[in-house]
């Protein structure tokens, strides 16, 4: 049993794992429309028709020839004859023509009739039978939505790479487009290690612990956007480890297996990775707090992350590795976390060269917000971050913060308000 | 026609929709722990066993009486007897007792034996046959992760009300808990009006536009852990609208209903639901932009949220009023959304009194973020929605905001980097 030889900050492992990972995800499949809601699009999707597809109606009033209205005032009101109205829906072709000193009642939505050029809003007119008065003027184009104005036909809608949100769908539907095509998800291989395990729902034995970071990479994984294959737990044996990892690469984009990387005498894990192919193990332990005994393995361009077998430990280093690498592997970016600013309550200390991923409790007492660091240590307490609602980040450069001293935490939890 | 005759600020519209809405989701179903992800709980789940179960090293290293060690360092190595091994997983109540001079080889997650109080860490010993070195000293309880330190039995691990989040179904687990209580989800009855609108996927007709808006609030409501009733889209007339807002108060927990809701000729909405009971219409009319003819009626304690047609308001009314109810109904508090502070590319100018939410578009270059306001008028541009990626909330009391102010954003999707 020894120290870890060299650890490695975490940028230069995000660099190498970068740079050594060549496999994508680039098959793709066909999906309605209305479940493809957290999907990775495929490819862009173009506007077959303009939208709006014809000049309409931005309000509900009344459309006219804007040089009719020039000079109208409360006091000066223009009256125009009403010809007709025109309600959401009516065709475009069908409208009769706005002749001067014509107006016709329009609904928000509604295709403008030819000849007009510009809509007064009803507040700024009186209908009294089939005159109207205009008491404020328009200029041309007022309260008109042009044709292609959101859209222009042939114009790319949504690129290729967006993870799809409601107002993508929307967009989409417009075009009256009932399919998609997006990427497949991307799988991920679970394998745990630790003869201590029992599975959730078993019965327990003294000594024993459950295993709880299968559930929760579960999760982490469902919430990534990922599919799992679930491996089990392998005994404490090189070739068994192998195999299952070699199973792994075989069926998913990418590996996780936890535990059994620490440097104890059960370290068998990068010993399967190497003896797998090339280049084996790039990363074993990294230059961060929790999560030190974290690596990365790389076999034939696909990843093997060795997480550690503390839940917590594990959450950073599926946050840290796991996660960038999905996105990387899918083209789509990531949306950072929701930062807020508060006062330690605590001073926080570390050594210096060391990245520190401190769990921390955010309390919102009317306008102050106070952050209280959990314990430091402890990387097995999961309490930290079922208690904690964020994580406060130290960089390397720094040995902490100072007691009063403000911070930007990333919320992984609701503010807790006093 | 003519313009609301009130616009209501959207705080007081807030606390009037707080203090009418009776209904609360209380009912709960039992549902896996493994599927219980962004469910909200619905009964604080209690510590049935202390975590760690037993006292455990933290490390791997050797379990020693740190009395034994006192002094030791590298120039004046310690010699204790190494008298077993212990592996994570070894029964607490089968360990052999270690007495002075005496030191256990011990693995992370391994339970302590008797008599031993702190563990040394493998970097700081040297193992040679049955003897270990040891070259720093260890004060009591180094090392060890005591019994309940991270939960003590009895304790609440998750408080009901929580959203479910992967930690959460971690420290669930340690328990050997495998189902969990959860409120039902909460339900939203749809209606769309418009005899303009034509559903995805028909055949379209001339003057005819796709409904954007069904499939866009089903994934909106999707993404709040909702499901949604669906009732379709209703003719225009009162009697029509009233039947299927009665379907929805009576099938859901909430109902929506989009268009009608401006005061052309077509505004039924208001009407019917001011004929299902008291209060009916509380709130018509707010003072923001876009998504001013937003409403809410209140039947029997239940909301009917009054939507734009137009699929930006629709999503703001959605995200400014539908959201913060299903949590108050639910009892889960909301994490904020991600935000960014940038510098505006360009003026923001607004009416005094009135909200803005100001589409924008942030840009990262290096270390510049910039923050280009889209068209602050067109709330029918579902464009400054799919183009932008941030929404800029401009308060009532400004006019705006200047060319290179800085400013903080929410983002609805990834930065842009160029």
């Amino acid at each position: 049993m020894a120290g870890f030889q060299e650890l490695t900050p975490l940028d230069t492992a995000l660099q190498r794992l970068r740079a050594t990972i060549t496999h994508r995800i680039t098959e793709t499949e066909t999906v309605r429309l209305e479940s493809s809601l957290g999907r990775i699009l495929a490819e862009d999707v173009t506007a077959r028709i303009s939208v709006p597809e014809f000049d309409r109606s931005a309000v509900d009033g009344y459309a006219v020839i804007a040089e009719d209205t020039y000079g109208a005032a409360p006091q000066n009101p223009i009256v125009l004859k009403l010809v007709t109205t025109i309600e959401p829906g009516a065709s475009p072709l069908e409208l009769s023509t706005i002749r001067r000193g014509e107006a016709a009642k329009i609904m928000t939505g509604a295709p403008i009739p030819r000849g007009a050029n510009a809509v007064v809003m009803a507040e700024h007119a009186k209908q009294t039978n089939n005159k109207v008065e205009i008491t404020r003027q328009v200029a041309e184009l007022q309260n008109v939505s042009r044709r292609g104005e959101d859209y222009a036909e042939g114009e790319i809608i949504v690129k290729r790479g967006t993870m799809i949100r409601p107002w993508h769908i929307a967009a989409i539907a417009e075009q009256n487009i009932t399919t998609v095509k997006v990427l497949r998800k991307p799988t991920a291989a679970l394998i745990t290690t630790g003869t201590e395990l029992a599975p959730l729902g078993s019965e327990k034995m003294p000594g024993k612990i459950i295993d709880t970071n299968r559930p929760m990479l579960k999760a982490l994984l469902e919430e990534a956007g990922a599919e799992v294959v679930d491996l089990g737990n392998a005994p404490d044996s090189v070739e068994e480890i192998r195999e299952r990892i070699r199973t792994g690469l075989s069926t998913s984009d990418l590996v996780i297996i936890t535990g059994g990387t620490s440097l104890g005498e059960s370290d068998l894990v990068p010993e399967a990775i190497n003896t797998l192919g090339e280049p084996g193990v790039i990363v074993h332990g990294l230059r961060i707090r929790p999560a030190k005994p974290t690596g990365i393995g790389i076999i034939n361009g696909k990843p093997i992350f060795m997480l550690s077998g503390f839940p917590v430990s594990s959450y950073i280093g599926f946050k840290i590795l796991v996660k960038p690498c999905i996105s990387l592997m899918t083209g789509a970016k990531e949306v950072p976390p929701p930062i807020v600013r508060g006062r330690l309550t605590r001073r926080v200390a570390k050594p210096a060269g060391i990245r520190a991923y401190v769990r921390v409790k955010v309390i919102r007492t009317g306008e102050a917000i106070m952050v209280e660091p959990l314990m430091l240590t402890g990387s097995g307490l999961l309490s930290t971050l079922t208690k904690g609602n964020a994580i406060l980040e130290v960089p390397e450069m720094l040995e902490g913060y100072d007691e009063g001293e403000m911070v930007e935490v990333a919320l992984t939890q609701p503010l807790e308000e006093t």
